[in-house]
């Protein structure tokens, strides 16, 4: 079958698909949408020791992955798929970043572990070094989830209705309005009356409203970025923000 | 056992450990030095079809998760530890985050799915609403692990000296320089000469002037924030910069 492929290259391939097993991804796995295949780095060590790091050249504690290893390991699976690595030196990933992979044939998702991998092999092979957030894990292998997680949604027919709301409103480049349903008063907290009033336009303008209100108190860079544009479109993408 | 103790509230809390069962997070969750208990929301319905969401007031697709069922599960785990919602809406995750939840006695984080969560239970148990990225996942269950992960190997015991340099490199508001390990020529591209120099102080400065040029390349934001404080101990924490 011709879905979206996904490839993981791993020291821990056990740990997949995990979460991306259940839920919407994990459906859409099942329908065969998507596919995902786990690759252990270590089956591609040459050594008796089936050794994959070596000391950091220039000195420094922890481990560094060999190029080798990690060139062997890219050969086997590059057929012309975006080829990522899960980094915390890498660009933020972002909704924009989710939408383009997952217009293209699949990924092809390097994760690292100890201290980080050899850059020539990086280079070398013209990986695109992306990071999930401004804070550290104990491997890419989470972040691979949450980058496959995020682009699995958007394939076409993955999501129903009930998803796709909430990707067209973060798309505006604001947050997200506040949320309520039923009951209408619960611990005499009552919900906002202009919601109950049935009045379309008025809803629209309150939940506008929020939405710019929330994204000024919480989130200035992205505030400012959609002042920028005239509060139109501002596409949320950090890393093209100034 | 005293340990830091996590609870997750979700309606896919089969997804954990998942992950977090195996390498670092894992060996430090058999060692009990942490603890990971998952509660499904649907446990808290009233009602004979064990509904948890309902349509939002106001219109517009998707459902919203009812306040008084979230209610009834955060009271459930309420013991003082901090209540995090999982949100596209929320500040950041930043390092300096996992920093703070790593001192205290442990996290109860809920996940939202659908279209969120009735703003009201979130403000009157006085959630803290935390994003992992500008990214729409399909749940807050992958942004959960990627938070327990950044705070589990925070604990003390957790990290070994190999895991626990890239902390303190990161904390320093630059990117990490980039890492090379053996054989020192691969395929035609050799190492750079000064890190088989053996002078360090010379390593260092070459160090450093890369953590400059990636971060100046790839993360404006932060080279911004790391240039303001004069270059030095710039916290990585976004939400906190201008």
């Amino acid at each position: 079958m011709t879905g979206w492929r996904a490839t993981v290259l791993s020291l821990f391939p056990e740990m997949f698909p995990g979460p991306l097993g259940l839920s919407l991804a994990g459906r859409a796995l099942e329908a065969g949408r998507w596919s995902l295949h786990s690759s252990n780095i270590r089956d591609y060590a040459t050594d008796r020791h089936r050794s994959v790091d070596d000391t950091p050249f220039g000195g420094g504690a922890g481990m560094v992955l060999r190029p080798d290893v990690v060139d062997a390991a890219l050969a086997d699976t590059a057929d012309g798929r975006p080829l990522v690595f899960l980094t915390p030196r890498g660009r933020h990933f972002a909704q924009a970043d989710a939408r383009r992979f997952a217009t293209g044939p699949g990924l092809v998702l390097l994760c690292g572990r100890y201290e980080g991998v050899d850059q020539r092999v990086i280079e070398a092979r013209g990986c695109e070094e992306i990071s999930v957030g401004d804070f550290v894990l104990s491997g890419g292998e989470l972040a691979a989830m949450v980058l496959l997680d995020a682009c699995v949604r958007l394939l076409p027919g993955v999501m129903g209705a009930a998803e796709s709301a909430e990707e067209e409103s973060f798309s505006a480049g604001l947050l997200e309005y506040p949320h309520y349903t039923r009951p209408a008063e619960w611990q005499g907290r009552r919900v906002p009356e202009v919601l109950l009033s049935g009045h379309h336009a008025q809803v629209a303008a309150w939940r506008r409203a929020e939405a710019e209100r929330i994204t000024r108190e919480r989130r200035p860079d992205l505030w400012g970025a959609y002042q920028s544009s005239g509060g139109v479109a501002a596409v949320v993408n950090r890393s093209a923000a100034p």
